[in-house]
């Protein structure tokens, strides 16, 4: 058994992180920790898990979390996540953080669009945990920063084309929609049950802080200066994240060559599927699941090459995708914990 | 008192007028009727109805309606109007048709999209009925085309930008989130609770039939030829449609101007609310109401126009805009019956 | 035009109020009370309200309300409402209180089940404003005390039957199922989308302070000491509340019977629909409107009375009955301003 | 491996058993029939399955089905299932039948309330499939008939206290609260997404076919004449039932009594979890998972016994029950293939 710990644990990543290696059938789990419910049983802080596992929350202690675990997950809100790691890499851990934090290669970017970065040298040394992009880098990493959730739609739906130079890597539109266990658990009035059922609308048009991590890995993986327009909406849903998203194509581009191009760069990987022609994702087709499903279209009549991609934002855009991560980072197989039942209707 | 007629009521559209027009204070409704539900009494077949008005459906009996009516209303599948409208136009009545076959003013667009057209002497002598942009022509019609519910919002917002030409006429997209009502009341696998409710999902992408009619009517506003990338989406919700919209500016444009232009435009009108900047539409405020909230906002980072708007889809999107219409038609208060308290949340 | 102020309007109850009086055709609104949105236009603070009518929020200012003001309705929570009272009547004023405080007749109920109570001399003179059953005295009242939502369910479904002693009036269980709006619009935990969506739980099972208020007016209609237990539950919806009631036959008693007492009692209410057998209520029916959707079935096989009843609990459950109570108090059309379109689907 | 395999899977119950049992460690599925699917991949009928495991639904061949599976899981409507089980008995099959055509050991009363019974013989043999009940005879047998949903939650929370003689065993009220998936997925009217979202309603009040289960089941373990009113609701939700049953105490009966007859009785069970006093059960707290999660109250101010339990209805009220009766005959660990994530929120 792999020993891991989890820091910070109440909101809904967190608890779906407890919930995965709590079942991972190679994962103790050494200490859990929230300030929030230090001392109290997972199952009475979370009745659903209630008679799977006896564990209980405690206070952060890095020295025995240090001595006593392998594997460190982070699932603290940016900022914090920041000052944390650090004394946990000091300390020989490998840390999967599922934070911002350390998601940026240029941290001119990250300090544009968030706030000053405090531990610059530490994050040079992070890889961004995009198993399908990553894996090599992701295998000996002491630090990977998991993806962010909307990112993970909009590079696994674009990152086969940008790199084989099919569309162009401006005017590209990302129209995103998530369901609400995105926002957290904090009470929020917009978070009320009353004002988010029966109602659709769109926030931070423009503005959202996901749009720099889309391009600066789409500029990688395309070695160019990708741009992105990314407009994210609510869903009256709890749980996935549907990206529609629209690029122009670089040249002559047929349908097929599109979905032959995408099958070929996705053809070898366990979590994602790329849809038969005809077919459309839906997010309900990987609830509960780490599946993200692709399709793309060429629309001849307007010229406009469009991917629709899906999947559940607590597990592959979050806490799926992190234990995926440490599988690699383990050397043990990259499914373990993942092959989850979907849970549909 | 006004005396009406509205054919085919078992949709959710035609029962929206029907309980629009039961509480109209200037409309006596003459017959009502319904193939399905002939000789029922209205409370019975709609039982939120029920103690409303005294009212039983029947048979459509064209010459009794044309003998005690002024104004017909069609509610009738596409392809079933057409041949419905010429016996009620012949016969002197002025209609108001809520199906796609009046909509269009070139007839090869729509037989391209639906089918053939028999009765084309009577279209094209319909007006389109968006009172926004032909309220002088709806004024004197004998046969209005009730607009489709997601043209209407692309349109809306749209059209002041376009007729000033401040954005390009192609690379439009459209992507619109509507509520299930949308789909009609037949049953349907697809359309079951349990596969809308927990699910997100695109449909028709590029092929939805209200993609000409968005496009001939941006075009005859901006005498141009304009193309639409149409994308529908289905959001588990009952009522609203949300469009996200995005246009490349034509020229230098500023925030304040395009905001201007839109405020200009419908400075007057009763049912179109230009919302504050920072302010964002939302389907549930406009939920019950005749209402389009528009919101407008320009990306300088990446050039991008992108407009917001929202309606309730079986009113400002249906029912609502026939009523409007009708107001028109008949010469009386044009928001006659459409004061209609909102239903928040 | 009626002059009425309005105190406290944040809440969802004080809202659906707020939007009421806006479109009642009598009523003109003097002032609109709120100390968290004092100085905010209402369209700004409620966006679904904005274009429907100019209205500001204010602070309190008593006096100004008594010299241009002849009703007031206090939408206050309960002990504040205690407060507040007392200055207005004592300025002349006739008052409608959403609150629990003006509601009981003993008020060593309320003291028990809430805390002791300020103004017991004004209490004595508050009439418990249920139109069907008290007509005659709100008729002339100064202070109005507003039903609670889960007891207008309870007592409109119980009152016929135990007026006429054709049920025992122990042993009476009443389990109502409400949607979120009935938990307020203060953020919490709880009450986030996520918590309440694809969930079903009862709550505060037989510690509900809507319990004294159904039992004391059931013991008032049947001058008797009725007994109920009440176990609420939540329902993943915005609007609505249905209650099953379980009680025993005092006697001999069919179905006919209990379906004619409960038609006669409701024959001439114009917001009470005791339903045909053969039907049920839904929340649906009558989301949006002041109806009261009431059933009633006699179980031979075991013996049971079962009474099914359903209301919007902002409407009927709230706002609708305090504007109805106000109609009654100013002698006007006791239907005025609550000829509501039903919002189906 | 055990060799399985599933005859009807096109319902929700049916392809929960599919997901289930392609995830269960032990059991390789030889056979998967469905007359509607016949041919095809089950990945291409269930998109949500897609990428599990290779499989395609075939026609029913009984002959190879005998030859090559030991267990068969008959997942179809009731009556077709009666005359689908003798020839897999015959062939010496063991069945796990998930209708209500072997539930019953009386079958006057499953001819009172379903239709004549053709099988009388084998259903004579049947054993019903509740583990906490009957797990002895279900080791053995040749046949068991899976529960109805309903009936599952209402015998687990009762079946401690009468089999202890707590309760009378008249006057039980069983109010029960489904989400849709339940109403199974053909394709009806009052099951489209608009009419079940933002409404609540009961349904078949005291004349559904679950009634007489709970009756049979309740008098036998009690070895009396039970006697339930049932009521069953509708919720706006996917999975989960709740269930508020109300009963009379025996005679004297503390909360500590009632507790602890209820802790011990399933001390041992793996999958009832018996609450802490203060805890309610909540359907999302079960949603994906087998559990029976009850908590009961005595409430000494009526004299009332109120229990509260909630499983995910298609889980340990279908599927995962099946499953669970099947590790049971076949001998291997009970919680096999059930060991479920919840899925919160």
């Amino acid at each position: 058994m792999i020993k891991a710990s989890i820091i910070g644990a109440s909101g809904y990543i967190g608890q779906e992180l407890v919930r995965l290696l709590l079942l991972h059938p190679e994962v103790e789990i050494v200490m859990l920790t929230s300030r929030q419910f230090a001392g109290e049983p997972v199952g009475k802080v979370f009745p659903w898990l209630s008679g799977v596992k006896e564990l209980t929350f405690s206070q952060a202690d890095l020295d025995r979390i240090a001595k006593e675990s392998d594997f460190v997950f982070t699932a603290l809100p940016h900022k914090v996540s920041m000052e944390m790691v650090a004394p946990l890499t000091d300390r020989g851990l490998r840390v999967i953080d599922l934070s911002a934090d350390f998601r940026f290669r240029d941290l001119k970017l990250y300090e544009a669009w968030y706030q000053e970065h405090i531990a610059p040298e530490i994050a040079a040394r992070s890889v961004y945990g995009m198993p399908e992009l990553f894996r090599a880098q992701i295998k000996d990493a002491a630090l990977v920063g998991n993806p962010g959730c909307y990112p993970t739609t909009a590079i696994l739906a674009l990152a086969p084309l940008i790199k084989n130079s099919l569309i162009k890597t401006k005017n590209i539109i990302v129209d995103s929609k998530s369901g609400t266990s995105g926002a957290g658990r904090t009470p929020r009035t917009d978070m009320l049950f009353c004002e988010v059922n029966e109602s659709f609308r769109a926030y931070a048009v423009g503005t959202h802080r996901h749009t720099p991590e889309i391009e600066e890995q789409l500029s990688i993986v395309g070695d160019c200066e990708a741009q992105v327009f990314f407009s994210p909406h609510l869903v009256p849903m709890n749980r996935g994240i549907l990206s529609t998203i629209y690029a122009l194509p670089a040249g002559e581009v047929t349908q097929d060559e599109l979905h032959g191009v995408l099958s070929d760069f996705y053809a070898d990987e366990p979590f994602v599927r790329v849809l038969e022609e005809g077919r459309l994702p839906n997010t309900a087709f990987v609830r509960g699941t780490n599946y993200c499903d692709i399709s793309v279209h060429y629309d001849k009549r307007t010229g406009h090459v469009i991917l629709l991609s899906a999947i559940d934002n607590l597990i592959k855009g979050g806490a799926g995708q992190a234990v995926q991560n440490f599988n690699i980072m383990a050397g043990i197989n990259e499914s373990s914990g993942l092959e989850l039942p979907s849970v549909y209707p």
